[in-house]
Formats: structure tokens, sequence, C-alpha cells
């Protein structure tokens, strides 16, 4: 990704080859501000509050928190402990799980005084994995844009914020979409704000405005109209988890956009890293944790007052209460089709077990 | 409606006699304060910034807006002028056409000298119309509601705001939800924030908890999981016009909730008074007009400082440009009931003409 024009990752290594740098999330895209981390704590904090977000980065900052972690202790207790609590940070990407499960299987049995080194060597590598498997997508995603294309520009919607800032680069969603654009491929994205949190209008927009790709902002009940209009050629979004059957969890609406997007023959494409889909898991709706995070997010609304300062406003009536389920799960039946770093398949345990044959059922 | 024990109309004359005072509702929940309108001009503009809005409220406020202008010069150039400018404020609820209609109809043709007093007698007569419809078709919806939580609780779901202050009183999709709280049913709402105006958040958690009627408040992209977890016994919307087919334009973003409730067998009704219904128009997608409102109410929100002051923020990226519809079609087909003060009926040209025999196509 680049910023003003200087390429950075959403997470990498201090200058002092061992603390963390991120950027505050939180802060975007108002300001760019990076973050330094020296130790696990404050890389839970920084998940919990999504400083960094998105699936695959979380995985990949949780890896290098764990790093920090068995830097300063590599015993086996405080290293379990670590991973028990950067594993418990946020409950509903998987990649989270599989990040520390491949840190600890390769740490586990090691003497203590070579973890260290392994263990960002390890981190290092999920980090470059993800940045190869993102590129992989985008490439698989773009015929498909191509083909939408044909008729003049493809007109793309997309939930939350699948980019360059919920990975550690290019994206998932949003990759094919980057690669389009450069490509010379007319393209035009429809970003929907994504509420609570607003990823789309926050992220999303700054990363697509950044890049120079065409898009409009919309409000998340706006897309059901597009779609009825043929105004939506095809609909790409993230996941946080995909089920072996093929079910999608994603950012809370997904459900919705995937729903109309088959009310009206678009289609709907669900951009997934291998380091997404947990092969433990079938029934999306029925087994994938939800998280419920805070009411705040729905009642309150962080933006930019007219005199450039940042500030919160509450935009409920006083005293109402508020849920906030921070994600859905859209059955795999509405699902166009799956695109991997390996290809894109159908939304069907078939089709995932022919893309990654070694994770097949017995 | 009360408030703070003080029964009002959304819309009522000044004790004056001839002015006419609405609440400004762009300043609730944060501030309850009244207009006094005096001329056609300013009732023309407190419809355009929804400062009144809601299908039934906009009728009945545009016809006082005739009163008005009709009083200070009743011939018949004057009138018309006045009719056509303030039928031009907002393109989607057909109550504005309806109730203009319906004053034009009596005072054509009427002496000068005897206008503005019918002018007033028959925008009365709209007004007290829709309260005794929106009170029907409140106890049209109680049998539902009662049946619903016949289990314990009733879960009702809403989008945007149809009480009170969407009509002149009791409200459509919130007149039976009021009813059966009145009458000891439990009910519980879920409510739809409802961006970009955040009338659920603002308006319609406002008037449940004045009436003490429990809810939560939840991001309009929740509703659909809440469906897939069995949380919603149902969904009550308003609308702004209803075809003869019973296609129903309603706030953007009814469209996907509808379909969500599809999937998930929850039961979508749509409460809706004679005035919304336009018997002139069949296929809602192709002929209803989507009004599309300015990009800054997508891009900014309004809210309350920490400090109590009430505060415009940005939310969107700066410079990314938005798009705005205003409503969205729902299909019949999505529709369980369409409920008016005559009872419910299916949605569907038999339904509404056997309620309405006297608009049956020859």
């Amino acid at each position: 990704m680049k910023i003003d024009g200087k390429h950075y990752r959403s997470v990498w290594l201090d200058a002092d080859g061992w603390s963390v740098r991120i950027f505050d999330q939180t802060l975007l895209p108002w300001r760019v501000q990076q973050l330094r981390l020296t130790e696990e704590l404050q890389v839970a904090e920084a998940i919990t509050t999504m400083r960094v977000r998105g699936a695959p980065l979380i995985g990949a900052v949780a890896a290098y928190g764990l790093a920090l972690a068995v830097r300063r202790d590599p015993s086996d207790a405080a290293m379990e402990a670590a991973a028990a609590m950067l594993g418990a940070t946020r409950p509903t990407a998987i990649n989270l799980r599989w990040a520390l499960e491949k840190m600890l299987g390769a740490l586990r049995n090691q003497p203590r005084e070579a973890r260290a080194a392994l263990a960002y060597q390890v981190a290092g590598e999920i980090a470059d994995d993800d940045v190869a498997t993102c590129r992989s997508i985008g490439e698989h995603t773009l015929p498909l844009i191509k083909d939408a294309a044909a008729k003049g520009r493809a007109n793309i919607l997309t939930h939350c914020n699948a980019g360059w800032l919920a990975t550690v680069d290019y994206g998932t969603a949003l990759s094919g979409i980057f690669q389009a654009h450069d490509a010379g491929i007319p393209v035009h994205v429809w970003v929907d704000e994504t509420r609570p949190r607003n990823q789309g209008a926050a992220l999303t927009a700054f990363e697509l405005a950044a890049h120079g790709v065409p898009h409009t902002l919309i409000a998340d009940n706006a897309g059901g109209h597009l779609m009825q209009h043929g105004q939506v050629d095809m609909v790409i979004v993230g996941t946080d988890r995909v089920t072996r059957q093929g079910d999608v969890a994603n950012k809370i609406g997904t459900y919705l956009k995937a729903l109309a997007a088959r009310d009206n023959n678009v289609p709907f494409h669900v951009a997934c890293p291998h380091s997404t889909i947990d092969w433990r898991v079938r029934d999306g709706v029925a087994e994938i944790p939800i998280e419920e995070r805070g009411e705040a997010e729905v009642t309150d609304m962080t933006g930019q007052l007219p005199d450039g300062t940042v500030a919160k406003v509450r935009i409920a009536n006083p005293g109402t209460r508020a849920a906030n389920p921070a994600f859905d799960v859209t059955p795999a039946r509405l699902v166009t089709s799956i695109i991997t770093e390996r290809g894109a398949c159908p939304a069907s345990q078939a089709g995932l077990e022919r893309l990654y044959p070694e994770h097949a059922a017995g």
C-alpha cells in the first residue's frame, strides 16, 4: 500500500529489529499515525480496540505479538499464556487462531534459547505469505472484473474494508480492484458505509481515493435499490471465516447484500485467503461465534468537526440502549464463488476441497 | 402523542386560529422545539428539509400550507401555483399529492371569498382523518402482535420512523405497538438506526422511550443476523407509496429487511393508510420516482457532543463523494400483509381491491 507515494505494509518490524509497527486505524482517515508496540498486551489492546482489524491482518499482528512475548519470556508457560490471551481478543475471525497455532506449532518443543529468533521468523513468514496470497487472490479476481467491464465499466459493490488495511498488503476483496484499475480496466466501486464502525466510509474510501480508484460512498441501506436498478455488476467482499461447506462470516450486513444480489441475479463473490477457511466447522450460522461489541459503537459516532478536530457525537436518543452484533453469516447457497489464492471455486465442500485436496475429509 | 405528559399532534393550528404549528423534527431528540409557520414557502421549506417528514404527516402539513396560501390570495392562479410548489417538495410519498388534490378538488369552483374558510376546514378534515385512520391501523395490527406474544414477548423489528411523528397522531407501523403496550401485551422493538438520517435512532427511539415501550437500537446491518437467530417475530414498517399491485416504497433499506424476513420465514407487514395507496401505479420498481437527496446526509452526521451541544461531524474520507437514494421499493411478493384502517389484506391487486372496492379496476 502507498501513502503519499511511500510504500508501507499494514504491520512491519521497526528499524530496531524487534518492536512492531502498525497504523492506528481508528484515527484514519483523519490522521495517519504509526504506533510502536513493544509487548503483547499492547498488541492485544490494538486488536481489541480495532487499531488493527481485518481477519488476515489481525492474524499477522497476533503472530508478531507472540514473538514479542517469547522474546521477553520464552518459557512454555509464558508462551502458552500469551497465545491464549492474544487468541481471546476477538472471537469471529479464524485467522487469529490459525496464526497462533502456526506459531505454537513451530515453537513448541524447540529449545528456549532458539524460540525468539524462530518466532520472528515464523511471524515474518505469516506476513509474507499473506502478501503473496492477497496478490494471487487479486490475480484470480481480475478476469471476473474484466468480464463485467466488457460493456463499459465494472460497477462493484463492497462491504466493510477488505483492502490493504485489512491485510498485510494488497487486500482481499480490493486486491483485484486495485489490479484492474492499474491494468486500465474501468472500475467504479460502491462503498458501503458499514455501520456501526464505518470502515467503508473511513478506510475503504481512504484506500480507493489514495489509489485513484473511482468510488461512491453509499449508506448500507442503498445496495438493494442499486441492484434492482442494474447499477451493480458484482459484489466482492472479504471474510472473517469460511466453513468447510462454504458458509461465510463477514462484517454485519453482508448477508443482506448477498440476499439482494441473489434476488437481482448479481454475482456475489467472497475473496478468501487459505488462512480464513475453518476446516473444523460446517454450519456457519449454528457454529461460528459472533462477536457482540459495545453499544457505544452504535449510539455514538466519530468524525471531524468543521474546525478539523476529531470528535465523538451521540446520535441516538439519550437513554436508548443498543445491541451490536459485529458479524453475520451468509449461507453458502447465496455465494457465487469463493476466490482464493488458488483460484475461484463454488461455495461448497466439493468446491473448497478441490482447491485444497490436503484438507479433504477422509 | 405525549411529550412530558402533555398531548400534542404533529401538526396543529396555533391559538390565533390560522397559523400552523409543527415540531422541528431535525432537532429531535435533542431539543423539542415548535415552529410557527405563516406562509406556504415556510411550509415547503419545512417539508424539503425534513423538519416534518413521514408520508401521512407531509400530506397534512401540505394541506395546511395550501390553506395558508389561499388565506392570503384565494385566486385560482395563486392557489394552483401554491399547490404545484408544495407538491414538488418531495417526489416519493403519494400522500402529498393525495392531500393537495383533495384540497384543490374542494376549493376549485368555489367563490373566492369562501375559499379560505373551506381550505382550513378540509385541511382539518385531512388531519382528523389521519388520526382516525392511524388509530384503526393500530387496532388491526393488535391481533398480529398478540399472536406473536403468545410465546412470551413479541419481538418486532421496524425501519425508519412510522410513529406519531410521521403522522398527525398514533403513527402507522407503531400505532399497534403503542396499543399493544398499553394493553399489557409484552412487546420489544428492534429499532433500525435508519441511515443516513437516523430517523430510527433519533425519532423512533425517542417515541418508544417517551411511551415506555422496551426497545433496542441496532445498526441497519444487524436485522438479517437477528432474524437468522430467531430474535425477530415480525417486521412492521410504514410506507410512502403502495401501488395497486401491492409494491411498497419506503425508506431506503426496507427492501433488504423484507428479503431477510422472507429468507427466515418472518412475517413482513406494511402499515398503510388509504391515503398512501397510489391506484394509478402498478409496478413500483419501474414507476415510483425515488428521491435522490444531498450527499452530505451520508458523509456527515449530526449528534450531541459530550458538552451537550449539537454538532455535525464528517464521517467519510475527505473528498469522497456519496450517492443518497432515499427510498427503495419492496416488491409485493415479499410482503406478508398490508394493514390499512379497513383491516389487513394480502399485498396484491385482489387483496387491496377487496378492501377498497370503490377503487377496483373496471
